[in-house]
């Protein structure tokens, strides 16, 4: 039999997958799981939405084009406007989900030995896209105990090489939930301009911030206008993360270029989910506010419930959906599988993704797991009841 | 500014989009514009997949899962026992339009290096795919002269190196609407035994063989079953492009493990495309043998129209929609720039893609042009007599 290739298999498996199967036997067990594990939400689709599909009258299903319906680059143009990013259509390539820009930005920009410098723990996937361009993903540890802000600038210093070729953030972060200060976003700023670095910043989250504290786009900064290449969809903003809609932006004209010609070899993205993401842009602020407060509120509710939990500790992460905590066991890893496996609470358990599957060190987050906030707060309450019943009876516990 | 990636400047601009801003022009001048350039059919999405669409019943338009949803693989499964094709749902893996299959395949089976064995003129977009995964496309031409049957075993078995990984087929082809004989495909299955290759199998036009000739999946060639990776895609056969659904099929483990990591890591297909995709499985035979029909009349007229122009061959396509034919001209991509720039007979004018782009030499396609018969009969002979004209007036017509 011909073999696979090394690529495919030094691609890491996520820990959260390696979970699903425990899942589902819980289930058929008759075990109520509470799924903090992934970034789902069970906030219903915009009804704009909804109906814009319903509406969809069209005989062919046809290739749009391969940047992308015009009529949805403008209204994204639109879109970003109100956030003071000021780009042209021509700046906005439609991509498959966030997921592909990620994709393409990276093939695009790095050759294969060429790095990037992500400050961890960090989104999994960046690692699978690195991974696909033959590009080395260079990690500096953020701690928990400064609330995962911004590592100090002379980390990055330090590791950067002739292959540096860029840096990425995601802000609003997903794991963590930080989001990066004007002083943190201009420190950045210097070191892409100091070393003529492209910054990769995923800005998917920018509808959810809950401190007051101000979104800073990588397209705020100045004079770096060129190196930015901003990664969007829609997915999460308007829960619609099946439609596959996402978008790469950049003034970078070479860029521009070759990203196209990616664009071009897989023909087009999917026709029907971008004339449901136009009309989600339309979604009335009603709607948006409705998510927002109901994040918010779960997020206040879970932060709390967690630092309630002896030896539990999470900070109050400032967007996004999601928290990193810190728990007082052996290995995450094990604790969440056997949370899955060996233990109910009158019938009910919890599926937590480990935080391993977050660093390029597993042993960073060896105490840590990612909880999604994507349940109702009844849910969020009785799943907290749960983890603290679970903490009392895990083996493993940390004395 | 920073720089791009090599991988992005190398990839090769088609030469089919290099003329879409002249054919833009010519409609702009008032110039009807019989577009024969590229696959995307005219013909109306089956009335039971609008109809799924119309009523697709959601309140969340949540992630399908990574390999596809169940149900649409199940349907799949039985689509393909309806060809002898006998895999398990298991073996079927969704991805984001047959152009995803592609990129998965190479990625997974494909090192920086390796090597993959493919007769010209092929589809361009392998190219692009193998530009992505860093592997080396090696070409073997197909003659126009013998209709573009598969060249001799002897010159694939030279081409052989310790880095080659497969052997690449398109069946029906595109561009050349050639079908391999059972001859040929035990030709192939052998050479792929005997060096232990991957055969990349892309079997998307599977509905439209025209002579009676039988269709031979690499799936039903014997003894090489884990060998055989099969491309497919819903977009031809149900005139459906834009939904962005296809599939990679494989029965060997090690690639099934590695092809999901791919497919974990951009999270999911359109979830809305599978749910078209699915109901259109179900299409009433009567819809699929009018389409047939259609296009094989068309197949019928073209090629007739085409050999009655003096200078002008095309051989008799036994399947997909496309014929690559002989023009005497200089050069074909001059002249499909001429048809656009400075042409027209009554106001009308053909845009063709010239075959230079299906070739890694541009050379052997000088006087080679694709076209696809994806217009009503009405249309090509219109756009028939526009080539006689055109190719009377060309100030580079070959004597």
């Amino acid at each position: 039999m011909p073999e696979v290739s090394n690529r495919g298999n030094i691609m890491p498996a996520s820990p959260i997958r390696r979970l699903v199967p425990l899942a589902n036997e819980a289930i058929k067990r008759g075990v109520k799981v509470y799924r903090l594990n992934i970034g789902q939400p069970d906030i219903p689709t915009p009804p704009k939405a909804i109906d814009a599909l319903k509406h969809i009258d069209r005989e062919v299903l046809e290739y749009s084009p391969s940047e992308g319906l015009l009529s949805l680059r403008e209204k994204l143009k639109e879109y970003y406007h109100r956030f003071n990013i000021e780009v042209d259509v021509n700046d906005i390539i439609v991509t498959t989900g966030g997921s592909e820009a990620v994709l393409f930005a990276f093939m695009a920009c790095l050759d294969p030995g060429d790095e990037i410098i992500v400050p961890e723990p960090a989104y999994a996937n960046y690692m699978a896209f690195a991974i696909s361009a033959g590009a080395k993903i260079v990690t500096i540890p953020a701690s928990i105990d400064n609330s995962f802000a911004l590592p100090p600038v002379e980390e990055f210093e330090k590791l950067i090489t002739p292959r540096t070729k860029g840096i990425l953030i995601c802000n609003p972060n997903n794991p963590t939930g930080y989001l990066y200060t004007m002083k943190e976003m201009l420190q950045i700023r210097d070191l892409v301009k100091r070393h003529n670095l492209f910054l990769f910043s995923d800005e998917v989250y920018r509808e959810f911030c809950y401190t007051g504290a101000p979104y800073i786009s990588a397209f705020h900064l100045p004079d770096i206008e060129e190196q930015v290449v901003l990664i969007d969809s829609v997915s999460k903003r308007y829960n619609e993360c099946g439609i596959r809609v996402g978008a790469l932006i950049t003034k970078h004209k070479g860029l521009k270029t070759n990203v196209m010609k990616f664009c071009q070899a897989r023909l087009s993205p999917p026709l029907i989910g971008q004339l449901i993401a136009e009309a989600s842009i339309d979604t009335p602020a009603d709607y948006m506010l409705e998510t927002y407060n109901e994040y918010l509120e779960r997020r206040n509710f879970l932060i709390d419930a967690l630092n309630k939990i002896p030896g539990v500790y999470s900070p109050i992460p400032m967007g996004a959906f999601y928290t990193v905590a810190h728990l007082p066991v052996d290995d995450a890893d094990k604790f969440c599988q056997w949370c899955l496996r060996e233990f109910d609470y009158q019938g009910q358990t919890i599926f937590m993704a480990p935080a391993s599957g977050f660093y390029s060190k597993p042993e960073l987050g060896r105490q840590q797991v990612r909880l999604a906030y994507v349940l109702k707060k009844e849910e969020l309450s009785k799943a907290m009841t749960v983890l603290a019943k679970a903490l009392e009876a895990y083996p493993g516990r940390e004395m």
